[in-house]
């Protein structure tokens, strides 16, 4: 599989690709052309066959795309082949609602804890059989567990505080819900999802 | 305020420099060069430039940018000198997560009321004051209320069947957290969080 050269774009495509070509798998469609795609995705079959050609021919001519293929394909790309490790920081809703979404777990994204400044807040109790434990046995919690990636949902303050212990915990990817940006070196990655931001750019597009 | 022929990438960039102007006015800084915001955001002087002379001028030579005014004038473009009115479908706990999230409020965004399927599941209950009501009594509660914006908390099938209700109902934009597409006719906007999306391309990140 190469995938070198391939522009963040397409990258940011991919995972809709790989929706709606679970949804085929789901109704049954082992193999679906260009055209047929195209008009379920919204997007130009041109598009779909520059796209997925990058991958290496898993169109042909007259046949079209097999489906349960080109999902496994375009999975390994992703790195969905593979599990990772996910810890929580934050037990607020936004916090519980990540922990509880079993839809990361059946992709591989397993979360193995969850850490509050206040566990005591939530009764010692546990979000879907996931402990939550106390902030500051994070660290300690990193020395003996190996964790890809932290989820963080607390506000922009702790975020900005606690990078720097996940970062040291060799954490390789930061889930960033916190209205902020974070300093981290180039061997950590952070993807953010800002809610305001977002909200904003459709405040922008009501009214444009 | 000019702001036609603005492309969607200085769009999509305007929210984030709205949170860095918002966070030097919480620090008193009443003016800023193009060089020190560059250092600050992590983005080229010339880009920040660029980006904001589209919007007529607001730095001066040796001066730098008005932080109070350039914040306004952002704030403007992005819609944020109105305000909207909102209703939340879905209770679950990332329904619950927006609805009690006050930093939407401050921005304009104020939450009318929560629609459930099952509003006996939470015990009749409000979330942050805000009443939840029966979905069967979605169509006919926008005869009566002017709603700007429909934040959809619920699963895939569920926002598809719903979405042709808001429609009717004159709701302007969707704020999709539903892992699906919606089609919808131009006059409204759909603004997706697409949360495993997200999750996927820090996969890919972290193997590449």
């Amino acid at each position: 599989m190469e995938s070198k050269g391939i522009s963040k774009a397409v990258i940011n495509r991919l995972p809709r690709y790989y929706r709606y070509l679970g949804v085929l798998m789901d109704q049954g469609i082992e193999r679906i052309s260009s055209a047929e795609l195209s008009r379920r995705m919204n997007v130009t079959a041109s598009q779909i066959r520059q796209d997925l050609n990058l991958f290496g021919g898993f169109g042909q001519q007259g046949y079209g795309y097999n489906v349960a293929h080109l999902y496994e394909e375009i999975g390994k790309i992703l790195g969905l082949d593979k599990s990772y490790s996910l810890i929580v920081i934050g037990a607020g809703r936004l916090g519980q609602a990540i922990s509880s979404y079993f839809g990361f777990e059946k992709r591989g994204f397993r979360i193995e804890a969850i850490f509050d400044r206040n566990p005591d807040k939530y009764g010692g109790a546990s979000i879907r059989g996931t402990r939550i434990y106390p902030l500051e046995d994070l660290k300690e919690y990193l020395k003996h567990n190996r964790i890809d990636i932290a989820v963080l949902t607390v506000p922009a303050d702790s975020a900005r505080a606690v990078t720097p212990v996940i970062v040291e915990g060799g954490v390789r990817g930061i889930w960033n819900f916190a209205h902020t940006d974070l300093d981290v070196p180039d061997s950590v990655t952070v993807q953010s999802v800002h809610l305001s931001e977002s909200l904003m750019q459709l405040s922008y597009k009501i009214n444009h």
